[in-house]
Protein backbone atom coordinates (compact mmCIF):
# COMPACT_ATOMS: atom_id res chain seq x y z
CA UNK A 1 0.00 0.00 0.00
CA UNK A 2 1.22 3.72 -0.97
CA UNK A 3 0.11 6.58 1.45
CA UNK A 4 0.87 10.07 0.90
CA UNK A 5 0.79 12.72 3.58
CA UNK A 6 -0.33 15.95 3.50
CA UNK A 7 0.56 18.63 6.03
CA UNK A 8 -1.71 21.31 4.84
CA UNK A 9 -1.10 25.48 4.52
CA UNK A 10 -0.62 28.20 2.20
CA UNK A 11 2.88 29.10 2.97
CA UNK A 12 4.32 25.73 3.35
CA UNK A 13 2.87 22.38 2.12
CA UNK A 14 4.30 19.09 3.33
CA UNK A 15 4.01 16.38 1.44
CA UNK A 16 5.45 12.69 2.41
CA UNK A 17 5.30 9.30 0.58
CA UNK A 18 5.53 6.23 2.06
CA UNK A 19 5.61 2.83 1.19
CA UNK A 20 4.10 -0.20 3.69
CA UNK A 21 3.76 -3.30 1.48
CA UNK A 22 3.11 -5.17 4.80
CA UNK A 23 2.19 -4.40 8.39
CA UNK A 24 4.90 -2.15 10.59
CA UNK A 25 7.39 -2.52 7.25
CA UNK A 26 7.60 1.52 5.89
CA UNK A 27 10.00 3.17 3.65
CA UNK A 28 10.03 6.35 2.24
CA UNK A 29 9.34 7.33 -1.37
CA UNK A 30 9.44 11.05 -1.66
CA UNK A 31 9.37 14.33 0.57
CA UNK A 32 8.78 17.63 -0.31
CA UNK A 33 7.21 20.83 0.74
CA UNK A 34 5.81 23.09 -1.44
CA UNK A 35 5.46 26.44 -0.91
CA UNK A 36 4.19 30.12 -2.54
CA UNK A 37 4.75 33.06 -1.64
CA UNK A 38 2.75 35.29 0.93
CA UNK A 39 2.68 38.40 -1.53
CA UNK A 40 0.46 36.26 -4.18
CA UNK A 41 -3.05 36.63 -3.93
CA UNK A 42 -5.22 33.80 -2.21
CA UNK A 43 -6.59 32.32 -4.75
CA UNK A 44 -3.27 32.26 -7.17
CA UNK A 45 -1.85 30.69 -3.68
CA UNK A 46 -4.76 28.04 -3.48
CA UNK A 47 -4.03 27.25 -7.34
CA UNK A 48 -0.56 26.46 -7.32
CA UNK A 49 -0.78 23.99 -4.38
CA UNK A 50 -3.60 22.51 -6.14
CA UNK A 51 -1.06 22.66 -9.24
CA UNK A 52 1.40 21.02 -7.44
CA UNK A 53 -0.70 18.42 -5.10
CA UNK A 54 -2.00 17.16 -8.15
CA UNK A 55 1.13 16.32 -9.84
CA UNK A 56 2.62 14.44 -6.69
CA UNK A 57 -0.62 12.29 -6.79
CA UNK A 58 -0.59 11.99 -10.60
CA UNK A 59 3.01 10.88 -9.90
CA UNK A 60 2.54 8.24 -6.60
CA UNK A 61 -0.52 7.46 -7.51
CA UNK A 62 -1.30 6.45 -3.70
CA UNK A 63 -3.97 4.32 -1.79
CA UNK A 64 -4.92 6.39 0.47
CA UNK A 65 -4.28 10.36 1.01
CA UNK A 66 -4.23 11.69 5.28
CA UNK A 67 -3.92 14.92 5.70
CA UNK A 68 -3.39 16.76 8.86
CA UNK A 69 -6.90 17.90 10.73
CA UNK A 70 -7.08 21.61 11.15
CA UNK A 71 -8.73 23.29 14.12
CA UNK A 72 -10.28 25.95 15.07
CA UNK A 73 -8.33 27.37 18.31
CA UNK A 74 -5.21 28.99 16.81
CA UNK A 75 -4.50 32.09 14.65
CA UNK A 76 -7.85 32.64 12.74
CA UNK A 77 -6.04 33.39 9.43
CA UNK A 78 -3.83 30.36 9.47
CA UNK A 79 -6.38 28.42 10.10
CA UNK A 80 -8.48 29.49 7.24
CA UNK A 81 -5.99 29.04 4.40
CA UNK A 82 -4.99 25.76 5.80
CA UNK A 83 -9.03 24.81 5.51
CA UNK A 84 -8.89 25.86 1.90
CA UNK A 85 -5.68 24.27 1.05
CA UNK A 86 -6.74 20.57 3.08
CA UNK A 87 -10.54 21.16 1.03
CA UNK A 88 -8.34 21.20 -2.20
CA UNK A 89 -6.70 18.43 -1.39
CA UNK A 90 -9.37 16.09 -0.56
CA UNK A 91 -11.16 17.09 -3.84
CA UNK A 92 -7.97 16.50 -6.00
CA UNK A 93 -8.31 13.34 -4.02
CA UNK A 94 -11.79 12.40 -4.36
CA UNK A 95 -11.34 13.12 -7.87
CA UNK A 96 -8.70 10.27 -8.15
CA UNK A 97 -10.66 7.61 -6.63
CA UNK A 98 -8.02 7.98 -3.53
CA UNK A 99 -9.26 7.26 -0.08
CA UNK A 100 -8.98 10.22 2.08
CA UNK A 101 -8.23 9.94 6.29
CA UNK A 102 -7.71 12.55 8.85
CA UNK A 103 -5.41 12.41 11.31
CA UNK A 104 -5.07 14.88 14.52
CA UNK A 105 -1.44 16.20 15.63
CA UNK A 106 -1.63 14.79 18.53
CA UNK A 107 -2.53 10.97 17.16
CA UNK A 108 0.63 11.38 14.71
CA UNK A 109 2.94 12.23 18.01
CA UNK A 110 1.52 8.97 19.61
CA UNK A 111 1.94 7.14 17.14
CA UNK A 112 5.17 7.39 15.78
CA UNK A 113 6.79 8.81 19.35
CA UNK A 114 4.40 6.48 21.79
CA UNK A 115 3.30 10.11 23.60
CA UNK A 116 0.93 12.19 21.94
CA UNK A 117 2.41 15.75 23.65
CA UNK A 118 5.77 15.00 22.08
CA UNK A 119 7.32 18.08 20.13
CA UNK A 120 8.39 18.68 16.93
CA UNK A 121 12.36 17.45 17.15
CA UNK A 122 11.19 14.29 18.42
CA UNK A 123 8.79 13.63 15.57
CA UNK A 124 11.33 14.86 13.26
CA UNK A 125 13.61 12.17 15.00
CA UNK A 126 11.80 9.00 15.30
CA UNK A 127 10.71 9.77 11.16
CA UNK A 128 14.42 9.71 10.52
CA UNK A 129 14.67 6.62 12.67
CA UNK A 130 11.75 4.71 11.33
CA UNK A 131 12.31 5.55 8.00
CA UNK A 132 16.30 4.72 8.00
CA UNK A 133 17.09 8.42 6.69
CA UNK A 134 20.48 9.94 7.10
CA UNK A 135 19.33 13.38 8.53
CA UNK A 136 15.50 14.08 9.49
CA UNK A 137 13.63 15.88 7.09
CA UNK A 138 13.68 19.47 6.77
CA UNK A 139 11.26 21.67 7.52
CA UNK A 140 9.30 20.63 9.95
CA UNK A 141 6.36 20.17 7.10
CA UNK A 142 8.55 17.63 5.57
CA UNK A 143 8.83 15.42 8.67
CA UNK A 144 5.57 16.10 9.67
CA UNK A 145 4.19 15.00 6.45
CA UNK A 146 5.83 11.71 6.28
CA UNK A 147 4.76 11.47 10.50
CA UNK A 148 1.56 11.54 9.28
CA UNK A 149 2.21 9.05 6.86
CA UNK A 150 3.28 6.56 8.90
CA UNK A 151 0.51 6.75 11.34
CA UNK A 152 -1.90 5.46 8.27
CA UNK A 153 0.78 2.93 7.68
CA UNK A 154 0.21 1.77 11.02
CA UNK A 155 -3.09 2.28 12.15
CA UNK A 156 -5.38 2.23 9.06
CA UNK A 157 -9.20 2.71 9.73
CA UNK A 158 -8.36 3.45 13.75
CA UNK A 159 -8.23 6.35 15.43
CA UNK A 160 -5.19 6.22 17.46
CA UNK A 161 -5.64 7.54 20.77
CA UNK A 162 -3.64 10.34 21.66
CA UNK A 163 -2.22 8.66 25.06
CA UNK A 164 -0.32 5.08 24.78
CA UNK A 165 -3.06 3.38 27.12
CA UNK A 166 -4.24 1.46 24.07
CA UNK A 167 -1.04 -0.21 22.96
CA UNK A 168 -0.45 -3.62 22.61
CA UNK A 169 2.56 -5.12 25.10
CA UNK A 170 4.37 -5.73 21.43
CA UNK A 171 3.81 -2.24 20.23
CA UNK A 172 4.93 -1.07 23.53
CA UNK A 173 8.12 -2.86 23.39
CA UNK A 174 8.41 -1.95 19.48
CA UNK A 175 8.01 1.51 20.56
CA UNK A 176 10.46 1.70 23.45
CA UNK A 177 13.01 0.59 21.22
CA UNK A 178 12.61 2.74 18.53
CA UNK A 179 11.95 5.69 21.39
CA UNK A 180 15.54 4.91 22.57
CA UNK A 181 17.47 4.95 18.86
CA UNK A 182 15.86 8.35 18.74
CA UNK A 183 16.91 9.94 22.18
CA UNK A 184 19.97 8.17 21.28
CA UNK A 185 20.72 9.92 18.28
CA UNK A 186 18.97 13.25 19.51
CA UNK A 187 21.63 13.63 22.36
CA UNK A 188 24.67 12.13 20.50
CA UNK B 1 -19.53 43.15 -16.51
CA UNK B 2 -20.88 39.81 -15.31
CA UNK B 3 -20.74 39.17 -11.89
CA UNK B 4 -21.38 35.71 -10.00
CA UNK B 5 -21.64 35.81 -5.86
CA UNK B 6 -20.74 32.55 -3.98
CA UNK B 7 -22.41 31.83 -0.96
CA UNK B 8 -20.28 28.96 0.35
CA UNK B 9 -21.49 26.00 2.00
CA UNK B 10 -20.94 21.87 2.08
CA UNK B 11 -24.97 21.40 2.42
CA UNK B 12 -25.88 24.39 0.40
CA UNK B 13 -23.74 26.66 -1.95
CA UNK B 14 -25.96 30.00 -3.26
CA UNK B 15 -24.62 31.00 -6.87
CA UNK B 16 -26.23 34.20 -7.73
CA UNK B 17 -25.36 35.98 -11.46
CA UNK B 18 -26.20 39.50 -12.48
CA UNK B 19 -25.24 41.78 -15.32
CA UNK B 20 -24.16 45.37 -13.98
CA UNK B 21 -23.97 47.23 -17.60
CA UNK B 22 -23.54 50.70 -15.64
CA UNK B 23 -23.44 52.37 -12.74
CA UNK B 24 -26.24 51.19 -10.23
CA UNK B 25 -28.02 49.26 -12.88
CA UNK B 26 -28.03 45.56 -12.26
CA UNK B 27 -30.22 42.33 -13.62
CA UNK B 28 -30.29 39.17 -12.32
CA UNK B 29 -28.83 36.25 -15.02
CA UNK B 30 -29.48 32.92 -12.95
CA UNK B 31 -29.93 32.13 -9.49
CA UNK B 32 -29.43 28.42 -8.04
CA UNK B 33 -28.30 26.43 -4.93
CA UNK B 34 -25.76 23.57 -5.23
CA UNK B 35 -26.41 21.04 -2.38
CA UNK B 36 -24.76 17.99 -1.27
CA UNK B 37 -26.46 15.42 1.36
CA UNK B 38 -24.60 15.29 4.50
CA UNK B 39 -23.90 11.51 4.91
CA UNK B 40 -21.40 11.70 2.12
CA UNK B 41 -17.82 11.82 2.62
CA UNK B 42 -16.25 15.38 3.06
CA UNK B 43 -14.28 14.51 0.29
CA UNK B 44 -17.51 13.82 -2.10
CA UNK B 45 -19.30 16.33 -0.99
CA UNK B 46 -16.37 19.26 -1.88
CA UNK B 47 -15.54 17.23 -5.40
CA UNK B 48 -19.55 17.82 -6.05
CA UNK B 49 -19.22 21.19 -5.40
CA UNK B 50 -16.18 21.80 -7.05
CA UNK B 51 -18.00 20.27 -10.45
CA UNK B 52 -21.03 21.81 -9.82
CA UNK B 53 -19.95 25.80 -9.46
CA UNK B 54 -17.05 25.23 -12.26
CA UNK B 55 -19.91 24.40 -14.57
CA UNK B 56 -21.28 27.51 -13.50
CA UNK B 57 -18.49 29.46 -13.92
CA UNK B 58 -18.05 28.56 -17.22
CA UNK B 59 -21.79 28.86 -18.49
CA UNK B 60 -21.80 32.45 -17.31
CA UNK B 61 -18.11 33.66 -17.56
CA UNK B 62 -18.35 36.10 -15.20
CA UNK B 63 -15.54 38.57 -14.41
CA UNK B 64 -15.28 38.86 -11.00
CA UNK B 65 -16.27 36.03 -8.49
CA UNK B 66 -17.52 37.62 -5.21
CA UNK B 67 -17.17 34.98 -2.06
CA UNK B 68 -18.55 35.41 1.18
CA UNK B 69 -16.01 36.06 4.18
CA UNK B 70 -15.77 33.08 6.16
CA UNK B 71 -15.37 33.94 10.01
CA UNK B 72 -14.18 31.55 12.46
CA UNK B 73 -15.78 32.51 15.42
CA UNK B 74 -19.25 29.85 15.03
CA UNK B 75 -19.37 26.34 14.86
CA UNK B 76 -16.17 25.19 14.38
CA UNK B 77 -17.19 22.28 11.91
CA UNK B 78 -19.33 24.42 9.36
CA UNK B 79 -16.88 26.54 9.60
CA UNK B 80 -14.21 24.36 8.34
CA UNK B 81 -16.52 22.92 5.84
CA UNK B 82 -17.51 26.35 4.20
CA UNK B 83 -13.33 27.39 4.48
CA UNK B 84 -12.96 23.81 2.34
CA UNK B 85 -15.55 25.06 0.19
CA UNK B 86 -14.76 28.71 -0.12
CA UNK B 87 -10.73 27.37 -1.24
CA UNK B 88 -11.90 25.26 -3.96
CA UNK B 89 -14.32 28.29 -5.72
CA UNK B 90 -10.93 30.44 -5.28
CA UNK B 91 -8.50 28.10 -7.20
CA UNK B 92 -11.61 27.55 -9.64
CA UNK B 93 -11.86 31.14 -10.47
CA UNK B 94 -7.97 31.85 -10.45
CA UNK B 95 -7.74 28.85 -13.08
CA UNK B 96 -10.12 30.82 -15.27
CA UNK B 97 -8.41 34.00 -14.84
CA UNK B 98 -11.02 35.62 -12.72
CA UNK B 99 -10.51 38.24 -10.65
CA UNK B 100 -11.68 37.05 -7.01
CA UNK B 101 -13.35 39.49 -3.93
CA UNK B 102 -14.80 38.65 -0.77
CA UNK B 103 -17.21 40.48 0.83
CA UNK B 104 -18.59 40.36 4.74
CA UNK B 105 -21.85 39.74 6.03
CA UNK B 106 -22.24 43.22 7.10
CA UNK B 107 -20.94 44.62 4.13
CA UNK B 108 -23.54 42.76 2.32
CA UNK B 109 -26.70 44.18 4.25
CA UNK B 110 -24.96 47.74 4.82
CA UNK B 111 -24.72 48.08 0.86
CA UNK B 112 -28.43 46.13 0.12
CA UNK B 113 -30.46 47.30 2.84
CA UNK B 114 -28.32 50.02 4.11
CA UNK B 115 -27.74 49.00 7.34
CA UNK B 116 -25.37 46.19 8.39
CA UNK B 117 -27.29 44.33 10.83
CA UNK B 118 -30.06 43.94 8.64
CA UNK B 119 -32.12 40.20 9.21
CA UNK B 120 -32.15 37.92 6.45
CA UNK B 121 -35.73 38.55 5.29
CA UNK B 122 -34.89 42.56 4.91
CA UNK B 123 -32.15 41.68 2.53
CA UNK B 124 -33.98 38.93 0.73
CA UNK B 125 -36.59 41.56 0.25
CA UNK B 126 -34.07 44.24 -1.10
CA UNK B 127 -32.86 41.58 -3.59
CA UNK B 128 -36.10 41.18 -4.96
CA UNK B 129 -35.98 44.70 -5.08
CA UNK B 130 -33.52 45.69 -6.56
CA UNK B 131 -33.72 42.81 -8.86
CA UNK B 132 -37.37 43.44 -10.12
CA UNK B 133 -38.09 39.96 -8.86
CA UNK B 134 -41.66 38.74 -8.94
CA UNK B 135 -40.59 36.94 -5.22
CA UNK B 136 -37.77 36.51 -2.77
CA UNK B 137 -35.43 33.91 -3.48
CA UNK B 138 -35.59 30.73 -1.86
CA UNK B 139 -33.65 29.34 -0.15
CA UNK B 140 -32.04 32.10 2.13
CA UNK B 141 -28.09 31.49 0.19
CA UNK B 142 -30.00 32.31 -3.02
CA UNK B 143 -31.07 36.00 -2.14
CA UNK B 144 -27.77 35.89 -0.34
CA UNK B 145 -26.22 34.84 -3.52
CA UNK B 146 -27.59 37.60 -5.36
CA UNK B 147 -26.78 40.20 -2.45
CA UNK B 148 -22.89 39.48 -2.69
CA UNK B 149 -23.34 39.85 -6.52
CA UNK B 150 -25.08 43.34 -6.54
CA UNK B 151 -23.13 44.83 -3.79
CA UNK B 152 -20.01 43.84 -6.03
CA UNK B 153 -21.76 45.36 -8.72
CA UNK B 154 -22.05 48.74 -6.48
CA UNK B 155 -19.13 49.02 -4.59
CA UNK B 156 -16.47 47.49 -6.99
CA UNK B 157 -13.30 47.81 -5.50
CA UNK B 158 -14.01 49.24 -2.43
CA UNK B 159 -14.97 47.53 0.92
CA UNK B 160 -18.17 48.51 2.16
CA UNK B 161 -18.61 50.19 5.54
CA UNK B 162 -21.03 48.18 7.96
CA UNK B 163 -22.84 51.30 8.88
CA UNK B 164 -24.26 54.01 6.27
CA UNK B 165 -21.97 56.43 7.40
CA UNK B 166 -20.23 57.10 4.62
CA UNK B 167 -23.33 57.03 2.11
CA UNK B 168 -23.19 60.08 -0.09
CA UNK B 169 -26.35 62.13 -0.17
CA UNK B 170 -27.72 60.44 -3.94
CA UNK B 171 -26.85 57.22 -2.36
CA UNK B 172 -28.68 57.70 1.03
CA UNK B 173 -31.70 58.86 -1.36
CA UNK B 174 -31.80 55.86 -3.52
CA UNK B 175 -31.42 53.66 -0.62
CA UNK B 176 -34.35 55.17 1.19
CA UNK B 177 -36.23 55.12 -1.67
CA UNK B 178 -35.39 51.55 -2.49
CA UNK B 179 -36.23 50.76 1.78
CA UNK B 180 -39.05 51.93 2.05
CA UNK B 181 -40.59 49.89 -1.29
CA UNK B 182 -39.39 47.08 0.28
CA UNK B 183 -41.27 47.62 3.50
CA UNK B 184 -44.19 47.99 1.60
CA UNK B 185 -43.57 44.77 0.07
CA UNK B 186 -43.42 43.28 3.66
CA UNK B 187 -45.96 44.60 4.78
CA UNK B 188 -48.39 44.13 2.29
Amino acid sequence: MRILGVDPGLTRLGVGVVDNPRAKDVSMVDVTVLMTPSDWDISRRLHSMQEGVAALLDQHRPDVVVIERVFAQHNVRTVMGTAQVSGIVMALAFERSITVSHRTPSEVKAAVTGYGGAKKPQVGAMVKTILGLDEIPKPADAADALALAITEAWRGGAPVAANSGSETPAQRAWREALSKSAQNKLTK
